[in-house]
């Protein structure tokens, strides 16, 4: 598999009032994102409330994103089979293959957390093996899974016991750990970066893509901070990665990872709210948060639909 | 429910060298505690590896436990049906309750941590709900789940919205929640203590059971240190609690959890090793191990077949 | 020196509204907590906010305790020489020696953390080394130092290097270490327990001794609930436990460490505010606080002039 | 006082077998130095161990890299002169203004963690009302002090009550953070990038200075990363900024902080070793540190005498 250039967005899991997965929502999404040139969609990750979802109800999603991915074939679709148990993500994988993913990506294990790299990778290589014609990415998001194992140890233990092992989306500020696993092996895996807010200082090492929930309604923004960055305008790359924090700032003030489907429903695109357990702004709040938004003054840098 | 008094073990899960469940090493299992006058056992927990089993193997185990249990009437069947998604969580709840399990257990969500005591109480109720005639606790174990919340925050959000829940098993060291837990509600929850190596501490403020991985193998020990305790020698009671700090010290030395598998061994209910990405002893560490159990010169604290 | 037992206060500050020690405050709280039946005090500790303090500031603060001292001689005197400089703290012996202090105590350094035991007993040895005859604790507060160190390693390396340490105040939640340090050693060292919401909990254990900043307000309540558990009262011993816990939830509920100066304003004995960086309740906080105190309903528990 | 552009060292207390300052050593640091390129020096902080040292020999290093100072006048000397107690802080800096220092900097206090960043600015603002003509930076490290306030809420509360307040020394991995900083108030701040290891993100973000503890042997190194990074040629700086990190992972894999003296004994600035409570490497693993070094193959980059 190439390595994936430009934005991935990890789309979110389109829900009903009554908390039921709006399937029919999938095919607007996949047209919406690759109108905002978006290239590739991560899904069932953290974004898009993996966890939170059912085994039964993460097929039928992954279903619905590559069958309009099959026809349209603008989009690559990467699907999270991470979870805690092997089984149940070889389950996941294999499934993947037989719909088509372009590849799969892994999580750590988050309750009982590998005691080294080594435990992680061979984790890894339990699923990997299962779809051994399937590229495979590893999901590193330590705030969320809790397993502190460094990529560029990770890699080294992988690297010989995972021959279908192509990258890692890499959610994490850790820039010394990410350097060292774009140098690993002459640069031979896809360090896809994963924190919006500091994409200018990945790119900066090197990172030609990244995997974002912003990239879900801002794409403009970074296509145009990249492109800043390409021709080495950095005055306004920093400009426009500073209006990306602000943007995210607002996801902080309001609440955390359920404001994210609030600038959905600000671009309408709305996909509802979050599963319990996380918590969503009341109605009210809302109104609060349009006003803060509109305060951005950067209307032209949301995705349109 | 009435509250439980004594111990309730976390049977392990008996997994073969091809890393298959023993669905038939249960009987025995149930016979070796009731055996050692074990009064329950919670599974599918921590020690019973039940985020590493996949729903189907969970299933299993759990119509085992009750098949035996619906016979033998020795032991109440408590089964955790935590998880991350509701959904599978009530699913689980509703094949509890077909099988007879005598309580359900929900864990706090680990991935998304519940912003507060709410949204905690919030995912159990709608889990709770669907078995309204089912007894529930909730297990607090904070150092897997990353939830944080106060066990007397979350009983203050729980009590008037789930009417069935019955108590928690308590696997932290905050002494001072757990006396207020004991204490709320004129002391209507069934608190269980879930650290072996401390239990004494929680006798003295009232605690009648507990629910811990030790007693598996070393249920002779608690019972004379309860009794030590219930007789006012407390000069045994922490002489007692020494000898099982003296045991659960040499699970870290050898590599945490996994070792308990390796006491199961010594006792000679060998139910294989832990699953990935947990860490298993060596051979020749196991060598060493049982050296280093024998200088603690406890056997007649052993459990017996 | 003999083992404590009873309670040990660790007394606050006394600070003006210019934020200058009011050292005539000294020998009039020593005759307080005299009257109310303390048997020590903890001096520029966490409480009495040592680390906030000149070193000149410290030591005018020891010479005034030990110099009503030396007269009323009803209560021992241990002075905190902690700090991240070795020679400073050895300064702060020797001073500590020269004023007729009954036993220093050494805190970890809490800037660089030491690397394990070894260095941690290396860093205290040589500040005991400066003052041979004089006795020394070790203060044990890890969320405060950040130092993680076990006092059982601890007391592994530093027994046979540091022939004047007698015992540790232990203010951490860690009962299984805390047991493990009572048995060391044929339970030579003199262990104070520095957790006063959970006292029964290591009275079970054998603790004899507590250092603790509610003891400077609430001396009858801990008291009245050693006596309980000493006659084997436990239902009286839990209840005063619990009233300890909702007093001490009202410090949390008002901002912390700064509270417990509220507490002493409210059994007059009014000593100030807390020194910055620590923040104090507003005046308007303080009447709601007062309010709070009394739907405790234990006025007869709180420390008399 | 204007912003700094390019490498300031923070030098290492040069110390005795005996564990005493080498005063003497100083001049011909300060020449090292220089010849290597390096603009300033920040002394008695982390790296120059200040929390270790007395207030005394802290005093006697600032005389004497000022006394050079105000002879070559070729780096601008700025003292750390934080602590936890607010009066002692204020000691140094009336202390640094006598001394000819050229700016103080100011570290959160460690003990008591400050309760926001409006508590944290006015601890600050006490010391540097007390030298109201000298220009200060704060020290954000929290991996060191445990304070965890963004140093944008930081400046918020700052500005408008520490006019003397010019800069932050930047020590932390939050890139929207710093960038944020950056962009604070028109810029006016400077922001001295202190992480080595990713000093690459932070120029792309329009650092043009930085504070680090390998600038002492490893200046080449970074001037020649700036230089290809102004020149726009990535792939070096890429290249070189790899380089600083396979440099610094030595740090790690010898023990960490007291590994940075090995590499002084390396290039011949040999400063004896690090104080307790750190640890230090024996002589043995001096010998397989410099086999490792050497394998870096980066001689031309360390300093030179």
């Amino acid at each position: 598999m190439k390595k994936i250039e430009g934005l991935i967005a990890a789309p979110f899991a389109p829900l009903s009032a009554k908390d039921e997965v709006m399937y029919d929502f999938i095919p607007g999404y996949y047209e919406f994102l690759e109108k905002n040139k978006v290239v590739g969609v991560f899904i069932n990750g953290s974004t898009g409330e993996g966890v939170s979802l059912s085994q039964a109800e993460k097929r039928k999603i992954t279903e619905k994103w590559t069958s309009v991915g099959s026809v349209r074939k603008t989009m690559k679709v990467i699907n999270l089979v991470g979870g805690t148990s092997y089984q149940e993500c070889i389950e996941s994988a294999i499934h993947s293959q037989e719909n088509g993913v372009d590849a799969i990506a892994i999580l750590a294990p988050y309750y009982f957390k590998p005691a080294g790299a080594k435990q992680l990778a061979e984790f890894c290589a339990k699923i990997a093996a299962a779809v051994p014609d399937m590229p495979v990415y590893f999901y590193h998001i330590p705030v969320l899974t809790g397993c502190n194992v460094s990529m560029l140890d990770f890699l080294q233990e992988a690297s010989p016991i995972i021959p279908n092992l192509v990258g890692i989306k890499y959610t994490h500020e850790d820039f010394m750990d990410f350097l060292s696993c774009m140098s690993f092996e002459n640069g031979r895996f896809d360090m896809l970066w994963g924190r919006d807010e500091n994409l200018l200082s990945a790119l900066v090492l090197g990172a030609k893509g990244g995997v974002g929930s912003t990239f879900n309604y801002a794409a403009p923004l970074y296509l145009q901070l990249i492109e800043a960055f390409d021709k080495g305008d950095l005055v306004e790359a920093r400009r426009l990665q500073q209006l990306s924090i602000d943007m995210i700032r607002l996801l902080g003030k309001y609440g955390g990872i359920a404001s994210g489907k609030a600038y959905m429903r600000y671009v309408e695109m709305n996909c509802g709210e979050f599963r319990l357990p996380v918590k969503n702004m009341t109605g009210e709040m809302y109104n609060e948060f349009v006003k803060d938004v509109k305060s951005l003054d950067m209307e032209h840098l949301f995705s349109k639909k």
